[in-house]
């Protein structure tokens, strides 16, 4: 087939677009493969929707091959599923809520596990129907609070969602390691840059998941990963590498310094270091021998307040999101004034182990770092005014009520599988995969009667991709400062033949050509324009992206064509003479 | 391929639905091709989405080959382009509005007229881009009063909707002509039993539509044909052949009768006739010698409210759909008491053209039928109480102000084509093409450069498939007792294979043919299923209705299997050896 640039309704922009922030808005825009129509919302011109239709293909011949089967529910979905499991109120205002004229509430779908489960609750009632794989490709709305970056977070886009139904755990761990697999398949063919993250499941409860997320500077995501390669994590997932307890056995005894005029940590290990009787022999005191305690409070689903006091080596700071992950669905935020005021065990700047935990005198609940094993000894606060402890040891003089992974994580930190360094890096989430267990079937009744005929609540999957996303991810990957540069098997054509000249031997040359291309079954782009110079075309065609570009210019006349590889810049030309089969063949190779 | 059934997330149903009203809603949900989610809103499960993609398929062929580019646009849209062309208010109760978070007014797209408009006014600027054609096939919404019959009215539905822009009126005719070729490709395809009807085109503007109407008698459109085969009309557009005017010489002059105790055209006429000095000698009077003047009042889109007078032969209703169809955009209703006692020139029972039209005293506009040309005789009201007037000729005794198609159309009412008799019938309309003309482009400042660098207003035509109603009006028209009955370019697969037995032979002896058959290009469907007997899965391969069946049962032993035509019901038995290459060539023949 024979695309015609002359027809085709496409135009190329020289100036990038003044909302556009990112590379891949500022080049699809330019290129003329999408249009802003709102904020966050966008249509896919011709040659948008071309690379889509591929994605699409990739998504669909994977998701295929692992039994999935497609089917397609609305975008306007009625309130009750909703209701039944929260999520009508939990999605607040990301959700686009509207009625219908009878006054009935609707929303617009943000992600359909409601109705899967309400599908297979309807079609399914035995073990033996099990397991089951269902998925679409499909329009979603989320009205995001910060529409961005084009198609890369869009409020209308389109996802491949799956479900996995299964009556036991094995089966939903299996359903879940194929689809993994599926989605490493998936990636791969679309040339993605890619990490797989362990991730903390969130709002979406469940027990596992592990998120896809594309490296990439503009992500909004921050991960970790080993240098080693062996390990890669969302900053909420990290886990600390476990420390084995240290003796007791011979520590000096805890002891309580004054320590006046120390209003930071800084100057408290000075005062350490400076007084003959406090410093060390082996080495100075570092804001990593005190332990900070960070007294915050928690609110919880039902709305009621409770204190929580987390203490972390004096050089790490409490990252509260990814506390926040650890304590989910309790919110957390920093204790107020007037809360502090409500526990006169409380000193300020002088918190101690002492008065915290269950058996501590303020019954604060009391977590950890996971670095303060038994037998770690700390400067710490001895809970009255301008005093600390020193040689405080976990396990002798104090005991937290747990720990918690709550600081935040820094480039060095050890991989917990190898002991390797941690780096952090950023990415764009393009898909997501989540061992959801029952809470949906749970919510919505979903039960199969077992081998002894007893009921059982379906455990599920739930698997994302976001399929417009993806383009986006992809372009931003691979793009350079020319333009566009599809990977071929996304590639809006095959090839793209340049007619570079006016007299009539080059344009019917290049129209030949295209045709002897297309015969072979390639797909083909033909800037066949009048009045638009060599220079301009090939600029174009830069932009526009297509791996293989062929130029019928005035060359044509010793008979020979040039071809060009958009990615490397490599040039050569070859005889016109059977150029469509040679070509065809070097791009089947590819 | 090999589709399972044993797999396959498919339950047929034995009982039908209890809010299904039609036989297509019944069987596609009896046959689990879709399923309600709420009013007007349906999930496509897998074997619907297939039916869908062979729809898909075929409309995209025939939009590709007249030139189609496809595109896509969202379905979520802001409100401006609707204000700019007035439609955000006219769609009424009929459109799905909703809030973003920030307040902006956004819309459900009903239809895409303004959008497509937009991105043409981005792109395009000189007359050179023209012609264009582009189409989507994408998700549309209306919130219908009354959705019903499953997919045939839905309130979120999949349409083909496609957009011409030309720069002259030619340029539009033969848009306007290549589409309605491509639509009559596609429907054939299809498979439909559907006639062209001309149409008004009513709201959306512009000067010349025509629907394709599929006849089925649950239609909700009624339309008249010809029972010659040369001519199609909605009941508003039918125009009525022309009558030449009859001289005006040697008419008898005009004469007041009494006519007391005649409250209805009968009694009159029967007066009339009964009365010697009153009676013809060539035939008995009838109704519809009669005159009949019937008073109505418009409402004009500002708000206005004007009278207006329709004459039409007494043997006639009024039709106020059809009248109003006429005098769009204005709406039509009876005058009522309290109007009426506001021209005292109107005698109530005995009103005549004389107080009527510009010059009748009333002054209230006057539209006449066709049939009542000049040198017609009519008795009619001689407005003064129990008083009519006979031998009252139009063109001497009285001008009306124009004529008016508002006649309720009959069975026997006369071709505008040929003078053959027209029959009523009623249809679903399927497909609906429009010459928009420059109403769109206007309202949103479209304008091309012409060859004398001048600024015109683009010309525009707009041209609808209902996507996913074609899937129900198909399975209505072919439907029979016993289920559904695809035609083979839609069916979800190509031949259903029937495992009929529960030997391990017969169950290997299907896989293998229907392996055999996925072979050779073929979609096999194959009813594996266990613990169903042969008679439930006969059954479900009739209500399933892919076109060819083949039984592996008993017969096998002996070597042989049987093919089943699901549409004539013709059976044959054929050996197994050679029977994929034998159904093979059997299918592609079809």
């Amino acid at each position: 087939m024979v695309l015609k640039m002359s027809t085709l309704f496409v135009r190329t922009l020289r100036e990038d677009p003044a909302d556009a922030e990112v590379t891949s808005h500022r080049l699809l825009v330019r290129a003329g493969y999408v249009r802003r129509v709102a904020p966050g919302i966008f249509t896919l011109l011709p040659m948008g929707l071309r690379v889509l239709r591929n994605v699409e293909r990739v998504i669909r011949d994977e998701m295929d091959a692992i039994g999935g089967q497609e089917l397609t529910f609305p975008a306007l979905l009625p309130r009750e599923p909703y209701e039944a499991t929260g999520r009508w109120t939990e999605y607040g205002a990301n959700l686009f809520r509207l009625k219908d004229r009878r006054g009935g509430d609707y929303l617009l779908g943000p992600t359909h596990e409601e109705m899967f489960t309400l599908a297979v609750k309807d079609f399914y009632s035995s073990y033996k129907d099990l397991p089951l794989t269902l998925y679409q490709i499909q329009t979603k709305y989320r009205d995001e609070a910060r529409p961005r970056a084009g198609i890369l977070r869009g409020r209308e886009f389109l996802m491949k969602d799956s479900y996995s139904f299964d009556v036991d755990d094995d089966g939903l761990r299996e359903a879940y390691q194929r689809h993994r697999s599926a989605y490493v398949k998936i990636f791969d063919r679309l040339g993605l840059d890619y990490v797989v993250c362990s991730a903390m499941s969130g709002a979406m409860g469940g027990s596992a998941s592990e998120e896809f997320l594309a490296v990439c500077d503009i992500g909004e995501d921050t991960f970790v990963r080993c240098t080693n390669g062996d390990y890669a994590a969302n900053v909420e997932a990290v886990t600390t590498p476990q420390i084995a307890a240290l003796p007791l056995e011979g520590l000096p005894a805890a002891r309580v310094v004054d320590t006046p005029d120390t209003p930071t940590i800084e100057t408290l290990v000075d005062l350490f270091n400076q007084r003959e009787d406090l410093r060390r022999d082996d080495r100075a005191w570092g804001a990593g021998d005190t332990l900070k305690n960070v007294m915050l409070m928690l609110t919880l689903p039902d709305g009621k307040r409770e204190p929580l006091a987390v203490g972390v080596p004096g050089d790490r700071e409490v990252d509260l999101r990814r506390l926040e992950a650890q304590v989910a669905p309790a919110e957390v935020a920093p204790m107020s004034e007037a809360e502090f005021q409500q526990h006169p065990a409380l000193v300020k700047g002088y918190i101690g182990p002492g008065v915290l935990g269950e058996k501590g005198s303020s019954g604060i609940r009391y977590l950890v770092d996971p670095r303060v094993v038994d037998g770690t000894s700390w400067i710490t606060g001895a809970d009255q005014p301008g005093k600390h402890v020193m040689n405080l040891v976990a396990g002798r003089d104090f005991t937290p009520d747990g720990t918690v992974e709550a600081v935040r994580i820094q480039d060095g930190d050890l991989c917990p599988v190898d002991g390797g360094t941690l780096e952090l890096a950023r990415g764009i989430e393009i898909g997501h995969i989540f061992q959801l267990g029952r809470k949906y079937a749970k919510a919505l009744g979903l039960t199969v009667l077992d081998q002894n005929g007893k009921a059982v609540t379906v455990t599920m999957g739930s698997y994302g991709i976001g399929v417009s996303r993806a383009i986006a991810v992809i372009a931003e990957q691979t793009a350079d400062e020319r333009g566009l540069c599809w990977p071929r098997e996304l590639s809006p054509a095959d090839v793209h033949v340049v007619a570079a000249g006016k007299t009539e031997e080059i344009k019917a040359g290049a129209a030949q050509l295209a045709d002897a291309l297309a015969a072979t079954g390639l797909e083909v782009l033909l800037d066949d324009r009048k009045d638009v110079s060599p220079g301009v075309k090939f600029n174009d065609s830069e932009l526009l992206g297509v791996p293989t570009i062929v130029v019928v210019g005035k060359r044509l006349a010793d008979g020979m064509v040039e071809i060009r590889d958009r990615k490397t810049g490599e040039k050569e030309e070859i005889p016109v003479e059977g150029a469509a089969e040679r070509i065809a063949a070097v791009i089947r190779a590819a």
